[in-house]
């Protein structure tokens, strides 16, 4: 692995372990071994790996993730796919998460990728979810579709930071990411449609089943 | 003013406009004009100051504000009245909510009181929605309660947060606020009875007025 790489793959875990407000340039070239005059050859400051990190990586892994509407899958897989994906990509960041407003806050460049990214995110679940009401799987107005999508959005974004701000044990396992998966259903409960009733019920017991079973391994 | 309340009103302040974490005790003390000793012969440090504006301001204005569910008010109205307390309680704090997971994180006596008072919340919450089901405005199983009170509490927490991540513009206004109240009303919709449906669209469309206007005013 390249310097490069070692230093961003050491920094998503120090920030992830210890915080990223803990964290210094100093910190990761000591636990890398190597002297901050070779980090800084890589980059300038903190906040330059964080933009890297989420330029690099967070932003691929959901965009990339984000499965294309198709005819083989059904159209309900593919919204529970996703969603599940976007949990376990905000479980890989999570410093960034935790702390969202206050570092996009510190770096204007990274706020404005993040605006970016978000903009394309919401064309794609405003596909995904009207390819639902093609299928004659959901049923809302035009003038929620946007609101529908921000509120979904919201709840990605934040699951992880409520959780944490919920409970005193603060471990985070399996179990989280298929109650926020949980927690989208619930939400799009009340759009479905008769008759694709029983085939939402029935993914959601899977969803059930999958958060007993994390939480009887964890 | 008291010397005590003049460093957490100082310290509300500085925080809110600078970010708490570009803050230190000795920032607050010479914005006062007081010595760092004199600052700490009240407070130990930055956390314990933190914890006594959440003990002190911003867990009674939760509370406080939150409408008692009586026969003389309208049932939608002590939600709608609640919702709007709530999102001006978070802008007043916010940089409590901005760093919210972090700041707990750091500060265990702070997480234990915040716990205690969000599950506190969640209790009169249910309260409110269980009176409007009463009343026959909404309709929704009793397994359903927990996680609509859940979803209510996420929005509520994080919609400032949110908002902030999605604008480059960073100014809030009172259009902010009114904007979380009227997902809030989004959230609600499925669930209110086809009897209360007028009443609902007369609130909200109350709400996209005085949206429409703060927006116009800013």
């Amino acid at each position: 692995m390249k310097t490069r790489d070692k230093i961003i793959q050491a920094s998503i875990e120090l920030f992830n372990e210890q915080g990223e407000r803990n964290i210094t340039t100093n910190h990761i070239a000591a636990h890398l071994g190597i002297s901050p005059g070779n980090l800084y050859y890589h980059f300038r400051n903190k906040e330059d790996i964080i933009l890297s990190i989420y330029e690099e990586y967070a932003r691929n892994l959901l965009l990339d993730t984000f499965p294309k509407v198709n005819p083989e899958m059904k159209p309900l897989d593919t919204i529970l796919l996703y969603m599940d994906a976007v949990f376990q990509a905000l479980m890989k960041f999570r410093f960034l998460y935790a702390n969202l407003p206050v570092l996009l806050a510190k770096n204007p460049l990274l706020h404005e990728k993040y605006v970016e990214v978000q903009h394309i995110i919401s064309g794609r679940l405003s596909e995904m979810l009207e390819s639902l009401r093609d299928a004659d799987m959901m049923d809302f107005e035009d003038e929620e579709l946007a609101d529908i999508v921000s509120i979904l959005r919201l709840i990605n974004t934040f699951w992880l930071s409520f959780y944490q701000t919920q409970t005193k044990d603060t471990e985070i396992n399996d179990s989280v990411f298929f109650e926020g998966v949980l927690k989208i259903l619930v939400l799009l409960r009340p759009y479905i449609t008769e008759s694709a009733k029983a085939e939402f019920l029935e993914a959601r017991t899977v969803y059930q089943q999958r958060h007993k079973d994390s939480l009887a391994a964890a």
